[in-house]
């Protein structure tokens, strides 16, 4: 009916900041930001580390476990949540990076954290369609240049929130198979102005506004607050609608993969879904939340433990947007 | 099989720039402009026409067309050239300006000038997967802020080339209807660097650059001459071997709607692809190149026409990145 993984590949930055050194950056008290928001470490993209390169390496690292090449595919979709550019569109840097060969059709898809949700779910739909035969998914972030860098003045929950890192995978048409199912998408606009760059863009145009006004737009703000309430609102009964509608029960479920959101979002998630805390991944220690690529990179780590083979995955998150999504599929 | 357009809105800001107005801007001989450039006049957005703005009321003017109303719609396509802020994504920024219902879904969708061509192609996928009903794809676009303004020293190309503009476009499923045929789709990405606003993402990320860099990076610029020659080299080899696949020929075609990319290209379509002069819609004295919503302003107002329902239109374009793409659709 739709389609299976063939593979998928991950980059991680190289560099890590420890929750000692977050604890120093933010002048607290030794201890305060893993106890207080659960980092191990973080990785921090590095200079040469940009976003399409960790989307070039994520790729290299996908192609490395197939024997399908690059010429075999016929649709990148780049899904992340950040931009690496204002234009062209990021896939056509990524192809330029890559030297791919030219058929090879190629757009951006953005609904922030949900990305690369939103593209496994049109890839459903596009081989539902017999549109394309392989399509590559790479979602790369580099997302702690603006919450965590010392030209401002630095937000404790943010900066220590955000990860950078990348993940591509590769789909391949199969009737056999059910691809992803029990999906469900929804647009809950009243919790906008949550989280915003407000800068970047055409609205805060820097050649419009004065240098500081411009720095002080191209940072990330989050009211986590109101956003956490939110989501505790609308998301249970999201979940309970979802699996409602494609007669499935939670029984049907090995794992839910949540986007990790916050520390405390990911805490709650066993009590706010009625999964137990053994079937809630949860890496957010060592991974924090990196946008669009957390929910990739924690299903491709899923894919490569013992035992998985096999097994259904509710894949489901909020966004900023706000956005909530959902779909199952198996490893 | 597929899909019709029930309706279709368009927004043009209100203040024109005058081809004098641009000879005196750019300090050229009165009727430069218009000679060189082909130029009558640009519409170029206000301060309180920001592109979601201007998308709200494209909608608008589209649901006035209708008795449908935005809670018939169950998926959203923003699908743009330019950005309106970082984050989150567009699509939910314009949501939250029409207080739609939250039972929306939505994302962003970025192939730069050829988003609109690529939302209806996915949009055609996406019915025959019977995933949505109604589908409203709305595309608007602010490029004057990065190639006519004060602030940096014009270039008399990019200066001239460019209006803003927003376009709303309303599909339902209809099996009976063939919706967008003729479909092809490539990624040339040795043209990559001929079209490029490097800043405004992560890569150039203001808080790690001087601020005159800054500026400087948040501007747009092209390699006019050899983009040109690019998609001269690539257009009319891409337009026959997608007919000929889809066992069509130009006789089954009554209009051939391109990207409004440049005057030069333009000028040269008739030549470049065996259509007729006056079947190449060509509005660039009026409209210029409004990025990403040329095509569906082009279309919308082709739509209005006496005379043209039941016609079939070719809509084509190149596209930073650099993307072809073509698609026919029948009026």
């Amino acid at each position: 009916m739709a389609f299976d993984i063939v593979s998928s590949g991950i980059y991680l930055p190289k560099n890590r900041w420890s929750s000692e050194q977050m604890d120093a950056f933010l002048a607290l008290p030794a201890g305060t930001t893993k106890k207080r928001f659960g980092v191990e470490y973080r990785h921090v993209a590095g200079e040469t580390e940009s976003a399409i390169e960790m989307a070039r390496r994520a790729v290299e690292d996908c192609f490395s476990q197939t024997e399908l090449a690059l010429s075999d595919i016929d649709l990148v979709i780049y899904a992340s949540g950040t931009h690496h550019q204002s234009l062209p569109y990021d896939a056509s840097a990524l192809l330029a990076a890559l030297n791919a060969p030219f058929s090879i059709e190629s757009f951006d898809l953005n609904s922030t954290c949900l990305s690369f949700l939103t593209a496994l779910d049109l890839s459903h739909s596009l081989f539902l369609a017999k549109r394309h035969q392989r399509i590559l998914i790479v979602t790369s972030e580099v997302a702690t240049g603006v919450t965590l860098n010392r030209s401002f003045p630095p937000q404790q929950e943010t900066a220590t929130l955000f990860a950078d890192g990348a993940a591509a995978f590769l789909l391949a048409a199969n009737e056999q198979s059910p691809g992803l199912v029990t999906r469900r998408f929804e647009t809950h606009h009243s919790g906008y102005p949550y989280c915003q760059i407000p800068g970047g863009g055409s609205f805060l145009n820097p050649h419009r506004i004065s240098h500081d006004e411009n720095l002080n737009v191209c940072r990330f703000f989050m009211d986590g607050k109101n956003l956490f309430r939110k989501v505790a609102q609308v998301l249970p009964a999201f979940l309970q609608d979802g699996l409602a509608q494609a007669q499935m029960t939670q029984d049907d479920i090995d794992y839910l993969l949540p986007h990790q959101a916050s520390f405390r979002a990911l805490e709650k998630m066993p009590k706010m879904t009625g999964f137990s805390a053994s079937q809630v991944i949860n890496r957010f220690s060592t991974l924090g939340n990196q946008v669009a690529a957390s929910i990739p990179i924690n299903l491709h780590l899923l894919r490569n433990e013992p035992d998985t083979k096999g097994k259904s995955v509710l894949l489901m998150g909020s966004a900023a947007g706000l956005s909530l999504g959902m779909g199952l599929i198996y490893l």
